[in-house]
């Protein structure tokens, strides 16, 4: 087991090169967002972009696009009925993020089937929020290739792996990871991160003002957009479980609550500190 | 009578518990805003999503969308029309606010009668605005149990209590208040709390700066969310009411007009500084 | 002729009195923005809303609602279609603004003859923008109650009196102020405020990072603001008038374009500053 | 060669004539912003408008309009269907920008052709985006009156210009672009200005944070803004190029990526630092 400390972020967040265009830093497609739940993939949206993704794409209900452009006109937007359009931006991803605020309909199963079905070897695919719960209600297959990272809380993950919060155990969590094939987000008090090898790594720091709706939300859009940008693999995802929960503990220093929105802001100064090479 | 001070603020705020997730700081549902008064539901939800209620669903005119996802992606949506979701999403609430910028027409007394008929004992209920009018507008009964919250201005006073401005005594009042069960928290220069214990509280606090549009909206929006976190009962309103002024007079020593918003703003930076244990 | 100074401040902005509610502040109606210009009344709006107004309607097309309220919760709205509710908003204004952003469509003279229609000798009426353009184009009669303010660019006033600009000297323009009753606020570099009495006031300040779209917009919803708050008359129109110009020069300081905007947002901190009592 | 400096702003950044109004300024229509790319428009806008052009119509998919408006209430609108309206605002800009988030439709098509049709000889006009892949797409003639401004990045330079990127050098490039007979502002890691004349200006800033979403249009909207404002010709292109690359530069030693929109934030403080006259 690994304790997540600043080392990751060092490690991680790379200075950029010199030669380089927005391409380089990576296509996403986040998919979320259904006409109750917008405000999840605005800010998982948020949380992508001021990670320092390329280019990013938010497919969501067409009734989300005002205020997300409103907040973050660095977006483009597709509606769910744009099935030519999605698939078309789907091809060209680096990394999907499905999920936040997808809701359980009919359109929300479609858009996830046709993502597994679509995802290609070399496309990461973020898979949080609804999207979990999607696969327990339509009793869908459960494995993945390792390109796949399932961001669930403890009562998600108990639908998803059938174990309840009593047996979550790093042990048993292991096991089931190592049948699911893909990497494991436990999001909890102390969110741990499991992968098919032998480590797996935990996260020691977090706090109660970030317990508010949207936080995974938010975590779900660092996790894209550093996957979008960093070496794609467990380190990367480990670095934004880090650096939210790092983020959120300095806010938490002055605010009585820790807004999702917030963390988001403050992303591009943090990784600018940590981005400098160390000597 | 019990003049509030600070020491409400350090009683009742609470530090967080470490072990924790969204759902222990409240599930909220907020009814208002048709389509002349959107402003009003939206205001209440930032007051309410910034002080720390866990998950925030709001229930308004579907025009109203989109300003409240472009201000406050934080919070889950309803339309009006949506029935069955509504009476799901009350059925799993802590606390209930109806009335911000609700109107006075069919829809509203539809929703009033929905929320008052389905309140289960657990369940807080806080009455504002518009809702208040639906009252006497409908010739509704006016008896209600404890876990009751409303929060009238002067002229709504009036107008559900029968008592005239000159009438409206702490004795008048208390015992109005005895009769409708619910606890009052009557709005004016110098708010009032009244319950039908044998104390009632006073706020000392507020400036006139703080007489503009929206500022009842904000303290019913933080009513609710401290409801949904602290101790239901009437610390905990009192709390509310006080530190709202508390804000607002700060913020009128360097401002004109205290934009009720700006109240909300401050929310989390105040909160905190009261949750810090005492020696 | 009477030159403008820091002495209209101190002398209209009046410390609020401590017994007072939102309708203290005056129930104020703003009239504007069609379909293309419905920034322009959202400008006004924020003007009017952070200089104090107590309660502030705005119809507009139904399409700028939901900008405005993402900007500005404080406010109500009504489309142009809402005929019945507008005039019971209009029947209850203080002081009504009509004109920024209106065009100058059917709609548009329908709105203008309505309003000036129903005129009450209590309430103000401020003439802005498209509404000016409408007198000359529907060839309206230019006979006012005193209690009226046009608020013409050089421009406009020459469409409106007939004047060319060459012609536009203090002598002339107050001739035809005379003849038309109602307040003269001529916009220009430096800007004059005609009445029918002997005297009119010119203000000293403003400079050309003021010269951007919206400008106007915003004086005149700040104008509006005033009127709802203090003493009804030249005074309050020039303090209006020369704080807009003062805070302007204070941004323009560092700031190369001065946005309309940047001007509202700053005037509960100026306005805070001369409302302290002189000794 | 010309390698820019700051020498560029401090000669074209004018401080502006006290006598002066809006129209001064500059009238500016931005056309672009398609169902799924509205956020691009925006952007150029914020630019625009905060470079201090005078007066700016946007003209963009009526979807886009909210969120503009609710960032930005000093623009105009007009719907891409408007068609009587967009030629009469075309007819009296000064300046006119075309393409990001256009998209490559039928729409899109049109509107191009429309603009090359109506352009006049005192009207300058900045190919950008959608609109440089429209000229390709469609196989239209790529000969330019010199008043027009083509702001490829090297991909699109190739489309245009059937250079590769290898073959892409100054010789060709200037060879090429006396064929084509507009300026191109060739966008890379070093941002190099072809005009027919001899030189050819060289922009040495800029960093990879810059490498995001949004920034190309940014960039756009900042040449719009400048050419409405001072002297139309390469240098004021230069000036607008060199000056979002040291905002950028300087933005970047804070923060890991750089949203355009903090570009266009940071435009009024810029300008004013460097429109003051030098001994």
């Amino acid at each position: 087991m690994v304790q997540l400390s600043e080392d990751i972020l060092h490690k991680v967040i790379k200075k950029r090169p010199e030669i380089s265009h927005k391409g380089t830093f990576g296509r996403v497609v986040l998919i979320g967002g259904n006409q109750q739940y917008g405000g999840a993939i605005i800010m998982s949206a948020e949380a992508c972009i001021k990670s320092g993704a390329g280019l990013t794409t938010v497919i969501t209900a067409e009734k989300n696009h005002s205020a997300l452009h409103a907040r973050l006109p660095e977006t483009m937007v597709l509606a769910f009925w744009e099935t030519t359009m999605i698939y078309q931006v789907l091809e060209q991803a680096d990394v999907i993020l499905i999920g936040p605020g997808l809701g359980l309909d009919k359109t929300a199963i479609t858009l996830l089937k046709g993502v597994l079905k679509t995802q290609k070897a070399q496309q990461w695919l973020v898979i949080d929020g609804s999207a979990i719960s999607l696969f327990s209600e339509y009793n869908l297959s459960l494995k993945f290739p390792s390109q796949t990272v399932f961001t669930p809380h403890q009562a998600e993950w108990e639908r998803l792996s059938g174990l309840s919060f009593i047996e979550q155990t790093d042990e048993n969590n292991r096991a089931q990871q190592a049948l699911i094939g893909a990497k494991i987000v436990l999001k909890s008090h102390r969110t741990t991160i499991y992968d098919d090898a032998v480590s797996y790594y935990q996260n020691p720091l977090g706090n109660p003002g970030m317990a508010t709706g949207g936080m995974g939300d938010t975590l779900a859009g660092m996790i894209t957009g550093f996957l979008a940008q960093f070496e794609k693999g467990m380190d990367t995802i480990g670095a934004a479980v880090y650096l939210h929960s790092l983020i959120g503990d300095d806010l938490s220093e002055k605010n009585y609550v820790v807004l999702p929105t917030t963390i988001s802001e403050a992303l591009p100064r943090y990784m600018k500190k940590y981005a400098i090479e160390r000597k």
